[in-house]
This record gives structure tokens, C-alpha cells and sequence, in this order.
């Protein structure tokens, strides 16, 4: 019998000593439970510590951190991730250590330098198995995407491994969970091999790492499965290579698995950069409702604080709704006019505009007017500014640059409209915490009068259509209209996208939650004449 | 006797029919005249395309461009540069297209995936040479970061070349242009062949490319140079693979070759976007005064406005001095003081802030209010908003998000301080341009009373001492101090370095000068424990 622990943890990227205690003392405690701790990809540096790597004093922390957790690997064997050069080149290394030493390295053959990932611009590719015995049982060593391919595994499986230990950082989209089950048990089955898979957990920058780590046996059967968004560290039994059946956590359906996603992302994001508290501007809107609820879920309704910022323009129902959603949620809220500062503004530019019509620059005014003030409470109080927009926005830019852009974090970047109407149902199955009149009102920025977002928009049914077709999944405008769009509406809505590039540059980062995400994921140039 | 043409053109990223356009245009000029010409790398999308290339519609509009580009090359043989996919894999392509077909297609052997290059994220390596015979010279073809090593070189040599046909799309940072030509110069010694050297030039987003095509023989020597920061299209003639000596442009000495690429990326950054003209804050301070005599040489006195915006911190010489400088340039100048915004705004927020002191929260008002006039002139009269930002300041967050960091372009972005001065006495060496006292003046904010910078920030010797180690060397804070600065100055440094890294992420772009500019070029997380 072999005991295999899971040590799904939120590491902190950057923070090689603090990494290190964490897997100290994870060893220290399951010293005399568990034969072998494995913990995540890059355990020590966090994922993805990006340029970090390419500073000489992270080999030195890294080295200095292998030390100390060798020196308190006693009577127990840890599988860390870390980054070190080996002969001149640096790679990506799941590390045995066992008896107060690093007893052997694996070197990751398959470096993703796709989507949000770069790892060529890092690590060389290692190209040799790692089997080592414990107790009566082989195990294989591979790291994350190598799982993905058929070489590591089948170099494992032929040096012999009964286990294969697959360290992780593989961060959420929708429906990732399912595939990479399904991978993980089909590329067990043709290989003959068990599989114990330990992801990371926790939020860094524009990624949520959605932990839901897992054991397959050799036939692809699910033997275990811990939580998801949250630590956990778990135990299994091997016998002879064969895990025992343990907690098999069940699946969140997908609205959940994004709107905890949404959560843990925000809190990490704030509370990683030393923030323990955020504002936000609260308008009787579906996207502001839905951000507040993400918010108070993430850090308590006592770190949360609101501001509605009527104009000239602002129906009396919606500072109605923004008081009512906030009296229950139980955050502090306050009403500050926008009116002064707007009115001070045309009237020190109406000399430089006398002539011209008002136009797109008078509703720019006043949200930006929104951000200062909230930005001003953000820098009074050492609250972090959370902006309200969504994806459908962001993509065609029906947004105010330094106005209701402005902030730190953006929760529903990544999310678009539609789906922001099904999360905020999703959040009010038990009770109405977002006021129904919110989601049932016709959507408006409330910048002129009687305006609507179907003004300037297509309804949203047809803009997210076409946007996941042109953004996620490339397609052109030719094969957009070929799926039954009305060939205006797509080259307009195209032509937007590629137009408010430079927007989206200079957007706060948020959380991915779709197959592409803006930010990382999605690097276009501003300059195009595609 | 063969004649080669190199083809130093300005590209527009995206824009394949246009960029193909040229290429038939070029051909059909130097018919007759030459009998091969070299165009740059990836000519057809121009460089770097990034994700667009991800995109199956911009195959499908390379194949079509290189069929009429085939069509258009008779009597006289194209070499071209484009993606595309060979065998189901994307590949960096230099075609030679001769009677009216792509005759054969060198692939791009050695992939940058480093500094601000992404190529693995895209193309797959090749590994063949690629040689082709025009009269009685036996021609090889390579592309860019072939040349920086010996595998490709080698192969074409043993293949038979006698001269290489480099296509490249290098960016400039300092220095570059010398060390290009000495590399290069190295290689065509050792390997003895001739290199005809075909650079891009122009400006895209962050990067510029300076041009400056060269031919070297194959003893090393430069036998012709061509012109740095503009189009340019030069003959040279081979004779048994030898080149006879052509002009050779003078090399610009460092600071004009700065202040040439800051003129040309501020000048493409506005024009390529569908701008003509820029409006910008003028303060007196250097950096804005600097800002602006790059707008006026990119783009004429005529399509420049600048504003000053006093408040109650606002000294009456900086008034003064901007608008000397504004006449003197000829642009168009307004002053708005920012005081009834301001007002407004801490009126408005009285009850909120009462019992608080003053703190950084009322100067950002300040600057925000800046930001709100400047883009609401931009947003009016279709002008870009110039941010005066310097590498200092952002590199410390010495600088007021969405107040003076507003704006869609940054020219001085890579620029250090220091830098700044050195620059604005490169532009007034034939006339004070930039009036002397704004150059002498101790710089200051002026968002208090008798600010000066000096007050949060070292002097600009040892802050851009410091700046330069951590950032561009990656040197840590112990080796820093090693080198001769005081302790607790280069830990408050450093600490604001990673600190403000948000900050940078929501910044405009602006133009790599030095070996490692913010951008893309230095990938930082902001969550960081380091």
C-alpha cells in the first residue's frame, strides 16, 4: 500500500519563500499519513511568474527554497515544481525529493506557446521519462500540458510507470473541467496507467486556476475528484499501483463554475495586491448589480462600498433599484451627483466648443466625471476601484475610456451580456439579492435622454452571436454571414472590434472565462489595416 | 553582371492587398532596371502581424495577394515574405517568385520567442537552405534572426551561395543600427559570401523599424548603406557575386537616431490609425515641451494643438513658457484653468472626505481633470490625445492614471529623464526650439504648493542610474547597491518598480528605444510576491 496525498494549493507567484513554507509545512503535516505529496506545476514560483524567470535572482531564490524543503523532506517523498537551469538552459522541473535530497528531475517535454501561454519563451523542451519506486509501486513524473500528448506519457508507461504524477497550472474556461477529464482518463486507458492530477488553485492576474485535481485508474475510471476553487489536499490509496476509490467531488454545472470562478478571481486579485477592500460605481444596471453580488461574495459586504452617480439623465427608478440592491446586500452606499462637475466642465470648454453640436464628447464627460469621483474614493479610502463592463462592451468598445473603464479589476470582462443575464438569475435561484426590475429593464448608459443600448448596439442576442464567431472562434465576416447574420449588422460589429483594439489596451485586466479572453489570450496589433 | 534592388518599404501590418499593391507597383517600376528585388521580411503582412495570423482569412488573403504578385513577375524575379501553412504548418516564408509562379519558398530556420518577439507562437522552424541561380550568381535566401546565427548561414553557404538575400523586419532600440551591421559584417567574413541586407522601416505600435538596408562583401565590408527612418529603393550591382561599391548613408549619431525614431513612430502611430492630427497638454515642463517638437516634426505645426491648464499650484512662468514655445512652433494654443472642475469636485465629495486630510487623492483630481479637458478637445475635433509621460515616471507610477496618463499614444514612454534633456538640447542645436529656462527649471508636478519632484523621488542621476540596472540589466537590489547606491533609496526604487506595474498595464503604448522598453517587451504579472 502506498499513500498519495493531493496538495491542491493557492500559491502566491513570485513569493519562492512563501511557496516554499507552504510545502514545508504541507510535508510536515502529512508526515506518517502520506507516502508522497505532489503539488503543482511550478509549485515554487507560482504560475505564470512571466519575466520573472528571466531575472538571475529567481534561480537563486529557487535554489536556496530546494534547500530548505530537502532539508524537511525526512521519511517523506515531495513532488515540487520549480524553474532551473541545468546546463546552461532553463527548464521546467517536477523535482523528486526524498530523504534530504532533490533524488531527480523531470524536464517538461510539451511547453504550450499558445493562447494565454509562452513557455518557449522560457524553458527548452526536456526529452527523457522519470520513473521512480516507492513502496512497491512505479511512478512516472509529467507535468501539465505533457498530458496532452502522447510522447511523455507513452515514454512514462514504457520506463515502467504503474502511476504517472501530473503537476498542473491549468487555468478554467468554460467546460474545461469536463475535458480535461475526459483527456486525462482516455490517455490513461490506451496507456495502461493511473493517473493523479493536481491542479493549481487561486487567482492570478487575468487567470482563475479552478483546482478539481483528480485520480483515474488505468481503465479511465474516476477514483477521486476534490473541490473545486478552493484548497483541499486529499489522500489515496494505491495498491499496487491501483488507486482506491475516494470523495469524488461533484461537478458544478457551468453558470456556477463561472460565477465562483468570478469570485475567486476578484478576491485574489484584490487581496493578492494588498487590498482588503473595493468600490465600485452602482448604476440600477444589470452589469454593476452582478458585479456588486461578485464582490460581497468575494470579500464580505463589510469591505464593499457602493456609489450611485446620477446626472441630468438618470431615470429615478435606477437610483431606486441601486439603493435597494445595496440595502440587501448590506453595503455601505452613497448618491453623489455628477451634476456640478459635469456643468463646470462645459462651461470652462464652451468657448472652445462654441458651434459645435454635442455629440459623443458630452456623454464621454460624464463618465468620466464617475471615474474621478470613484477613483477619488478609491485613493481616499485604499479601496480598490472594480469597473462594471462586460465582454459584449469591451468588444465593440461601448465604453468610456478613464470613465466607467477606470479601476482596477474588471470581473465580467470576459463575459458577455447574455451570460451576465444568466449568472445574475443563477445568484438570485435561493433569493432576489439583484432586484428583478434590474434585470428585466432594457439596458442603457443613461448618458442622453431616453437613450438605449439597442440605440447604437444590435439586441444582444445577435451581438454576442457574432461575437463569439468573429472573436472566439476567428471566423470571418463572409462565414458570419453565412450562419444567418444580416451582412451589415457583422461588418459593423466586426469593423468595431478591430476599431477598439487601443480601448481594450488600456482596459484594467480581468478574469478569462471563455476559450479566448482579451488581454493576454488575445494579442492583436492596434495599428491594422486588416 | 547582376543588378539587386532592395526594397526598404513601409509597410501597414494587415493591410495584405495594400501591401502586395506595393510590391507590384515596386516590380513594375524596376523593370528593366533590376533583375532581382528584395523586400522585406513578411512583406505581405507587414511586422509583426501577431495574432492576425491566427486568423484563416489572412491565408486565404496571402494566397490570393502571391497569385497576383506571381502574375505581375515577369522578366524580373521577386523575393517576398509571408506566412503561410505548408504540410498543415504555419511557416515564416521568403518566396522567390520568377515567370509568373512562386518558383520555391525558403522557411525561416531560427524563430524569435524573446524580448517583444512571439514567433513560436506561431510559425514552426525550418531546416532546409534555400539557394536559387539568376545570371551566374548563385543566390541564398534567409530571413532576419537566420542571420544572428551560424546554422542557417552555413547551410546556405555549403548550398552554394555566393550572396545571401536577408529579408528583415528588425525594431530598433539604441545601438542597434552598429550592431547589426558588425554581426552581419562577422558572418559574411566567416561564411565568405556577400549579404544584401533588406531592413523594414516605419512605425508599428510600440516598435519602429529604422531601415537603414545595407550590402556587405564578403570580406565584411559595407558597400552600400541605405538611408535610415524613410522608404527607400536602392540598385546594386554584383559582379561574379560581387558587389560593386553603391552610396553609403552616413550613420546618425545616437541622440538624432533616438529623436529620428520618436518623430517616425509618433508620425505612423497617428497616421496609420486614421489620424491626422494630435491635441496635447503643454506645462512648461520639459517632457510635454519635448512631446511637442516630435508632433510638430511628425506632423506639421498645422495638425498640433496644445492647451495649458493651470490650477492654484501653477507657476506663472509655466504659462509663459508654454506658450512661448507654442508660438515659436507655430501650433495652435488655448489655456483653461482647471479650477472650477476642480472645485466642483471636492465640493462634491465635502461630506464624504470630511474629518480626511488632503493627500495624493486631491492631486489626482487635478491631473484627472487635465485628462477630462484634453480628451474632450480629442474627442471633439477627431484629434489623438499625446501623453508627455517619461520612463521614469513610469516606471516609479510617478504619474496620475486616466489624468496625465490619458491619451492614446506616448511618445517618451522608453524614454529616461535624463534622456529627456539630452533630446530637448539635440533639437534646439540649430535654435531654441524649446525655450532655455524649460530646460533649466527644476522639474515639479506642480499639483501642491512648491512641489518639486525631488520631494518623492531621487535626483533623476541616480534614479535613472538605478532604473537602468533593475530594469533593462534585470540586476537584484543587492547587486544595485554593489554598485556604488545607497540601500534604502534603491529598495524604495525597486519596491516602486513591481509596485506600479498596474499602472503600466492600463498605459498607452508608446516606442521602444531601449534594450528593454514596458510593452510587450517586459511581461510582467502584477500580482507579485517577488
Amino acid at each position: 500500500m502506498t499513500i498519495v496525498a493531493l496538495a491542491q494549493l493557492n500559491l502566491m507567484v513570485g513569493d519562492i519563500p512563501g511557496n516554499a513554507r507552504r510545502v514545508i509545512d504541507t510535508a510536515r503535516r502529512l508526515h506518517g499519513k502520506a507516502d508522497i505529496v505532489v503539488f503543482p506545476e511550478l509549485t515554487l514560483t507560482g504560475y505564470p511568474p512571466e519575466d520573472l524567470l528571466l531575472r538571475p535572482a529567481c534561480d537563486a531564490r529557487v535554489d536556496s527554497a530546494l534547500g530548505e524543503i530537502a532539508r524537511a523532506a525526512e521519511g517523506i517523498t515531495l513532488v515540487v515544481g520549480y524553474p532551473a537551469v541545468r546546463d546552461g538552459v532553463r527548464y521546467n522541473i517536477a523535482g523528486v525529493v526524498r530523504d534530504g535530497v532533490v533524488e531527480s528531475e523531470y524536464r517538461k517535454m510539451e511547453l504550450p506557446n499558445y493562447s494565454v501561454f509562452d513557455e518557449r519563451r522560457y524553458f527548452e523542451p526536456g526529452d527523457s521519462a522519470l520513473v521512480f519506486r516507492q513502496g512497491s509501486v512505479e511512478f512516472g513524473v509529467t507535468i501539465c500540458e505533457d498530458i496532452w500528448f502522447d510522447k511523455p506519457v507513452q515514454r512514462a508507461a514504457a520506463a515502467g510507470a504503474q502511476v504517472l504524477l501530473n503537476l498542473n497550472a491549468s487555468p478554467f474556461h468554460q467546460d474545461k473541467a469536463a475535458e480535461r477529464e475526459t483527456l486525462v482518463a482516455d490517455r490513461a486507458a490506451r496507456f495502461n496507467v493511473s493517473v493523479v492530477y493536481v491542479n493549481l488553485v487561486g487567482g492570478q492576474d487575468e487567470l482563475v486556476f479552478d483546482g478539481g485535481s483528480f485520480v483515474v485508474d488505468a481503465n479511465g475510471k474516476v477514483a477521486h475528484r476534490a473541490a473545486f476553487f478552493e484548497e483541499s489536499e486529499s489522500l489515496l490509496v494505491f495498491h499496487d499501483g491501483v488507486p482506491c476509490v475516494a470523495d469524488i467531488a461533484r461537478f458544478p454545472d457551468v453558470d456556477e463554475q463561472v460565477y465562483r470562478t468570478l469570485v475567486l478571481g476578484t478576491r485574489d486579485y484584490v487581496r493578492k495586491n494588498g487590498f482588503d477592500s473595493v468600490v465600485l460605481g452602482l448604476s440600477g444596471g444589470i452589469d454593476s448589480a452582478l458585479t456588486l453580488a461578485i464582490a460581497v461574495d468575494a470579500l464580505g459586504p463589510e469591505n464593499v462600498e457602493t456609489v450611485a452617480m446620477p446626472s441630468r439623465y438618470t431615470a429615478q427608478i435606477s437610483g431606486q433599484d441601486a439603493l435597494q440592491q445595496a440595502q440587501r446586500m448590506g453595503v455601505r452606499h452613497q448618491t453623489i451627483s455628477i451634476e456640478p462637475a459635469f456643468r463646470a466642465f462645459l462651461e470652462m470648454l464652451s468657448e472652445t466648443f462654441s458651434g459645435t453640436e454635442a455629440d459623443i464628447t458630452e456623454e464621454n464627460i460624464q463618465a468620466r466625471c464617475r471615474g474621478i469621483l470613484l477613483m477619488a474614493i478609491s485613493n481616499k479610502r485604499g479601496r480598490m476601484l472594480l469597473t462594471t463592463g462586460n465582454k459584449s462592451e469591451m468588444s465593440v468598445g461601448y465604453a468610456t475610456l478613464y470613465g466607467d473603464m477606470a479601476g482596477g479589476f474588471a470581473p465580467l470582462k470576459d463575459v458577455p451580456k447574455l451570460l451576465v443575464y444568466r449568472l445574475a438569475r443563477w445568484r438570485n435561484r435561493d433569493s432576489e439579492a439583484i432586484p428583478k426590475r434590474v434585470i428585466d429593464r432594457p439596458p442603457s448608459a443613461e448618458l442622453r435622454a431616453d437613450q438605449k443600448d439597442t440605440d447604437s448596439l444590435p439586441d444582444y442576442e445577435t451581438l454576442d452571436g457574432i461575437l463569439a464567431l468573429y472573436v472566439e472562434q476567428d471566423r470571418s465576416p463572409d462565414e458570419i454571414i453565412a450562419a444567418g447574420f444580416n451582412r451589415a449588422l457583422v461588418e459593423r460589429v466586426t469593423g468595431m472590434v478591430d476599431h477598439n483594439e487601443y480601448k481594450r489596451r488600456q482596459a484594467p485586466p480581468g478574469i478569462k472565462i471563455t476559450r479566448r479572453a482579451y488581454g493576454r489570450d488575445r494579442r492583436y496589433p492596434i495599428v491594422s489595416g486588416f
